[in-house]
Order: C-alpha cells, then sequence, then structure tokens
C-alpha cells in the first residue's frame, strides 16, 4: 500500500536522522527467546558465566530481554557516520523490468568496505572490547564478510584481531583474506594446527575443508586461553540483532519519510544478523498490535533450518565448545553440500527469530541457487548494483512476489533487505556465467546425518 | 581556507541537486587545446571524419571549443540518480592520525559496482550510441575500470558491448571480466588474432602481455569494420572531460553548500579523466580570473607523461589507427615497467589537461608506487574505504601536503579525488602486504625508446 508523493530514486536519511538507539526486539516479544544454557549444567547463563568469552558490556546486552531501546554510544556513532545512513532504493528499473504493479524497495548495506552489514555490528563489538582494555579479539568468518568488517573495526580502534577463516574460503577467496590483512588482522584457514580442536578435528576429518562451526569452535578456544582476548560473533546472537536493528529502523524512517508502509518485508537468513536486524521495528509493531506485515525468511535449500530444522537445544559449534541454545537447527555437524556457493551456511538460526518463527510472526521458504543466480544477474542489469549471492536470495523472494502482484493485479509494496556485494563472490558468478551452476536439495536421508548430531538434553 | 560552521562527515547534496548540464572547460580556455589532425593529411579532423569512429553527438561535443554548459539528457541523468550525488567526505579520521592542522576533503566516486568514476561518462556514451541507433560499442580496458563501467551502461541500454581486455589484466583480474561478462559483455584479451592489426602485433611481438594503446587499435578497428558499431573511450578526450565535469560541479556545489574554498585540488592522473572532471569548474574560475586554486596533478614514477614527457602530436594508441592528439606523450609505444600495479599506464594525456599545464594553470608530480600502497593503507584503516592504487596516488599527495602544513602551521583546505575503490585489485596489495613490492622510476634511456616511436610530423 503506497500513499503521498512520487519517491525519488533514493531516499537517505540526513546524518542527524541516523537512529540514536538500538532497538530491542527482545523487549516486546511475549514468548521470550530461550535463554543460552551450560551444557554441562543445563543452567541458564549469567552475565559472569558468559564473561570469560565476551566483554561484559556485550554479555549484558546478551542478557538483556527488558530494555526496548539502547541508546548508541558517541565513538560508535561517529563511525557509523563514515558509511551510514544506508540508502533505502525504490527499484524503479526493476519494477519496470518485470512489468509489475508492485512497488519495491531495497535498504542497500553494501556501501562500505566490507561490502556488507557486518560493519553494524563489528564496529560495536571492537568498541566494548576497547572500552573494557582489552587487547585483542578472535572471530571465525565464512564467507569473508564479517571478518572484513571486524578488521576495521578493530583497526579503527587499534585492537588485535586474530581471524578464523573456513579454509575452503580461505583458499577460494585470496582477496577477502588480503582485504582483512590491509586492515592489519591475522587471518588463519581453519582447521588448524594453532588450536587443540582444530588439531582434533585435522586428526578426525583429514582433508576437510573445513565450517563455521568449526571454525567457531577455534576462535573462542583462542579467546579464552590468551590474557586480554575475547570471541566476538557476528550473526546468530541476540547482541547482534540489537545492533542491526539500525537497519530496520533507517528503513522505517525513511519509509515514514515518504509516507510509505510496506505490505511485505523480506530478508535472507543464515545466522540471522541481516533479516533480524531489517525486520525488527516492524516486527515489533506487530508484537505490539499496531500494524501487520507478511515479513518472509529466505534461505538456500541447501541449509534450510528454519524451513526443514528442528526447534531445540543445540550447539552453536561443532566442537561444542559453546554454551547451548534454542533454535531451529540442523545439527551442529551440518554442512552444507560442497556446491553452495556464498554465505547463508550456518546450521542454526538467531534464537529471536528461531522464537518469532515459531510463534507465526513470519514464514520461511527456501530457494535454489542457480535461480537466486538468476535473479541476481537480473537485479544487477537492471539497478545497477552486482549483489553479494546471500542477499540475492532476497531479491530472488521478491522478484517472485513482485511476479505474483503482475498476475493479480495488486499493488503491494515490497521492502527487501540488500545485504551487500558480490565483488568477492565472482567465483561462484564464473560458474554461473559458464552455465556449470547446479542446485542440491539435501534428501532426509542427508539431513538426518545433521540432526543425528543434536545431543538429547535432559532438559526440565 | 575554511569559513563557516563545522561540516558534517559526508557532505550529501539533494538528488535535485545533481548538476543538470554538465561544464566545458574548453570555452574558457584562452589556448584551445589543439585540435586532432588526420595523421595522413595533417588537418584538423571534422565531425564527418570522426563519425566513422564516433557516435555522431559524441564527435560532435569532442569538437565543441565554445559552449560552456552542455544539458545532460534525462536519460542520462535518471541513470546517474542511481548512484549520484556522490558524497564528499570530510577526512576527520586522516586529519587525526596525520595530527595535521589541514582540512582535507574527498570526493568518492567508488560507490557503484564499476568501483570508479568512469561510468560518468560510458552511461552518456552509451546513451548516444542507443540514441543513433546502434547495435553496439567497443572499448578496450585496462585495470577494468572502465570495461565495468560500459558493460553496466551498455546492459541498461541494451546495447551490445565488445571490450578488448590488456591481457596481463585479462589474467590476473579474471573477476574484472566476469563482472563484465554478467552485465553481458564480451571479454577479449588484447592483443588478439580477431583483428589485423592484434594478429601483426603478435607476429612482432610474440609473448606480449599486451597494452591500452594496444587494446584501442583492436577496438578501434572492430569499430570500424562492423556495421552498427562505433568505438568509446574511457579517458583523454575532450567528451570524456566534459561527463566527467559532473564530479567537479558536485564537489564544488556541497563545497558553497558548507562555506568552504579549498586552497589545494588534487587528482590522480592517468589518462585525465577524472582530474579534468574534478578540476573542470575550479580552473574555469582561474581561467576567468575569479579565484585561484594549487592544482595538483599526480602520476605514477613509471609512467610520467607529464613530469617527463613531450608536448607533441602523438598517436594515441599503439598501432597508429587513430587520430593524432597534441598531448604530453611518452611515445605510443611506452609501456611502463612489468612491476607496475593499477591503471594510469597510458602513453598520453588529455590534450585539455595538457593545455592546461602548458600554460600553468596546474602542476604535476610523480609518486612512487610503494610510498602510494602506504598511503591507501594509512587511508584504508583511518577513513575505512579500500582505495584504488589509482585514486592512491591522490592520497599519497594529499597526505604530503597535509604534513607540510603541519611543519608551517597553515590550515589549508585539501580536496581530492577518490576516484574508486580497490577490491579488484587485491593482487596489488597482497605484494604490498608481503612486502614484496617494488619501484621503479624509468632512466632516461628508457623514455628515450618511448619517444623514438613518436612519429616526426611535418606540421606547420
Amino acid at each position: 500500500m503506497t500513499t503521498g508523493k512520487k519517491a525519488p530514486y533514493k531516499i537517505y536519511l540526513e546524518e542527524n536522522e541516523i537512529p540514536k538507539q538500538w532497538y530491542n526486539v527482545r523487549a516486546d516479544m511475549k514468548n521470550k527467546p530461550a535463554p543460552l544454557l551450560n551444557p554441562a549444567t543445563l543452567q541458564p547463563m549469567t552475565v559472569e558465566d558468559l564473561s570469560p568469552v565476551f566483554c561484559k558490556e556485550l554479555a549484558e546486552q546478551e542478557l538483556n530481554n527488558d530494555d526496548a531501546y539502547i541508546t548508541i554510544p558517541d565513538e560508535i556513532y561517529n563511525f557509523y557516520k563514515m558509511y551510514r545512513p544506508s540508502p533505502l532504493v525504490h527499484a524503479e528499473f526493476l519494477e519496470k523490468a518485470l512489468d509489475t504493479p508492485a512497488h519495491i524497495y531495497y535498504k542497500f548495506e553494501g556501501n562500505n568496505t566490507s561490502g556488507s552489514h557486518k560493519l553494524n555490528s563489528a564496529i560495536a563489538q571492537a568498541y566494548y572490547a576497547k572500552k573494557q582494555g582489552l587487547k585483542g579479539v578472535t572471530t571465525e568468518t565464512g564467507a569473508g564478510q564479517w571478518g572484513t568488517a571486524l578488521s576495521m573495526a578493530c583497526s579503527f580502534f587499534d585492537l588485535d584481531c586474530k581471524v578464523y577463516m573456513v579454509k575452503v574460503s580461505y583458499e577460494q577467496k585470496p582477496f577477502r583474506r588480503e582485504v582483512m590483512r590491509t586492515y592489519g588482522a591475522s587471518v588463519t584457514p581453519s582447521p588448524s594446527d594453532t588450536t587443540e580442536i582444530g588439531r582434533k578435528i585435522l586428526q578426525e576429518h583429514p582433508g576437510t575443508t573445513g565450517s563455521l562451526g568449526c571454525a567457531i569452535s577455534e576462535a573462542v578456544e583462542v579467546a579464552v586461553g590468551t590474557e586480554g582476548y575475547r570471541y566476538v560473533l557476528g550473526s546468530v546472537l541476540n547482541q547482534v540483532l540489537l545492533h542491526q536493528s539500525i537497519i530496520g529502523l533507517e528503513t522505517k524512517a525513511a519509509l515514514d519519510k515518504i509516507g510509505v508502509k510496506p505490505d511485505i518485508i523480506i530478508g535472507c537468513a543464515g545466522g540471522g544478523s541481516n533479516l533480524g536486524g531489517l525486520i525488527s521495528p516492524f516486527v515489533g509493531e506487530k508484537l505490539r498490535g499496531e500494524a501487520d506485515y507478511d515479513i518472509i525468511a529466505v534461505e538456500p535449500a541447501s541449509c534450510p533450518s528454519l524451513t526443514r530444522g528442528k526447534f531445540v537445544y543445540d550447539f552453536c559449534d561443532t566442537g561444542m565448545v559453546t554454551p547451548i541454545a534454542k533454535m531451529y537447527t540442523l545439527g551442529h555437524d551440518f554442512i552444507p553440500s560442497a556446491n553452495h556457493a556464498g554465505g547463508l551456511r550456518y546450521h542454526g538460526m538467531s534464537p529471536v527469530l528461531s522464537q518469532l518463527y515459531a510463534d507465526g510472526y513470519m514464514r520461511a521458504i527456501s530457494v535454489e541457487q542457480t535461480s537466486v543466480f538468476e535473479a541476481a544477474e537480473l537485479f544487477a542489469r537492471t539497478e545497477g548494483t552486482l549483489p553479494a549471492p546471500e542477499s540475492s536470495h532476497a531479491i530472488r523472494a521478491a522478484i517472485d512476489e513482485a511476479l505474483k502482484c503482475k498476475e493479480t493485479g495488486e499493488e503491494k509494496t515490497i521492502v527487501f533487505g540488500l545485504t551487500g556485494t558480490g565483488y568477492f563472490d565472482m567465483v561462484a558468478y564464473e560458474k554461473y556465467n559458464n552455465k556449470e551452476m547446479t542446485d542440491y536439495v539435501p534428501t532426509d536421508e542427508d539431513l538426518a546425518k545433521g540432526f543425528a548430531s543434536i545431543p538429547d538434553f535432559d532438559l526440565p
């Protein structure tokens, strides 16, 4: 539903319209996300329990289910001004190409060197680490967007940054690695022989190309074992969704400015950082009964945690060194099939989004990658920007919804998150250009193997 | 010299403040740039002479030394709105890192998938080709920015696009190639066996890795020999500087908005497209005696056309199929040493800039590449954006000027052009990160070889 005057092509907020506070959707949830549990005691983790792993202030944010708004510290706000507000773009050229009566908008988070929205949380996590007087942080990265973002943030605050990069990405994406090194980070392919868990995994699975869950295990081990270091994570966590709420808050502010209320809101979903951030204020209205929106999570058919996973407690990592979280999971041993390109390869899903999905506040669909790259190509050729494979999942769904409108004649307003650019994903594009890209939908038997890794916790 | 209130970090113009007209600096030049000549007759080229190679309207723009303003057609303006206005950024973090009293601003042209300012002229040239009813265009590309920009523009207007890519770049930058293919362009490594001149060069120099001048020859040959095709070029030409004036016009509008008048304006210089565009309105004021600015062209020490070249008539390409232009040139056979990274490798310089330089309206310096990458690293770590190697030449000079201010205590205002991002240049960054980057300043003997290729035209 669209009202008001014709929008300009890009809707930029003013610099002083960047939100001053993050929005914590948990405060408005009747069913709170289930707490992180200590896998040994099955007791909820406290700030003290989390503090050896996370910075204290981030541990507090992780467990804060009550405050709806948290003020963004000045130092973070100043950094945000380097690349925010990000544009909300009216996809006029895509609409024209589809010949649809639908109105399509996208929130573009790729105009920074990390190439994605990940910087929104990286800078927050680096800031709190610096504030606590730490020497450095450790993390994992898969496709490389999060590692790049964290490298940039650490360079800005003069913090050491140790990145464990999934081995297959390390080898296939040397350029991502060099971007991180340019910002001063050290990058180690995972699994590596620098950690106990890495050595164990290498022994059990010689020749493995690694997984996100395994890289997490290594990064956590190093953080816990090194004086003055903590671990930081770019997705899944409650704190990350909090920081990413800036995406949704800006989107809503820009839409309000032009008098547009969306009907459908679409985001790609891997661990949930972008989707959770984008939908936050909208789902907040929905939770408070103030408005209704059709919210769609789009995941790869090859890693279908929401659409085919189980909503149970599981480890967040392969090595089982993390607390356990209740979430939609394919099992912490799950690894997508080798032909899967790009990110969105995590076995689980943000506990906040998992709860919202279980409670019916959003729906989820899965799409196959060849159709995702078709959508990416059409988007690039009409709207100019070459999208990340991850973001292109949302593009696919937006196009499909717009084509439905073409059939029914409905003038729905569709908003989707364009999380980033695909400049470091040209190996996948090359496959697509050469018509060598394939699809793979895991069979029930494939999934059963992952499910078998979920421990049977004796929960009350 | 800075007046007025504290500027916001980024100064964005409104969408309706994108300039409606290009500015043609030639109209204000007392000494006009020397005309393109037919090498056989040594007579000035007419629109009719140029029309087999260029679209008619572009040929007219090429020869138009009289109209100071040319209205931007609506179709081009609408495309500009996809990625313009580009931000003018106050480099507060760089200033702080340098501890300088200087005020540093940069005009950032990298927020589009081509990754540079090249799109400003690509879209104009594609538009005029489409308007003339052509089937397609041919061009050359070196570092790949121009080829990408043209691919995007042709995809937008549904024109065929044939790119001749310097072989060494084609092989070292497969990702650039895939971006172009994603937009539907065909990309051929040059020299190739698809043209007469390519076959000749391959025969004379087997194993050559190609040059920009050679790729130009091939692209021109194909354009002239194929029904419904014309040739387009991303730099050097008068028409390109005209289109790129949008950079300078926006820069001036943004500075006026915050009440800042620059003392120093800096741009990197290869063929001159960015520098010419950035300085246009400022040098216009200088030509009309209305204001004074210290304008600095920065070129690589390994390809020093302005600082060490000759201001004479020479061919624009290696194969000597183009008209001849009076410009600062190292000789059309000149190829930078093999260790030279990035673009800025053209043997000549825009005739407009050459004339302005000869007449003392700007000065030129050359910098060595290791110091350029040092500047790039500092910029990335402070201002966030990973710059293109080309742009980093301007960063180097801006830093050096700011450091001079630190010594003298002067509060000069420095504006430089950040032409693009370095996301496709990580091979060069990797060399720098591994401390394997080297410098090479050509000896007088090296240059003498290039100069020897300049024909001795019997000019009146």
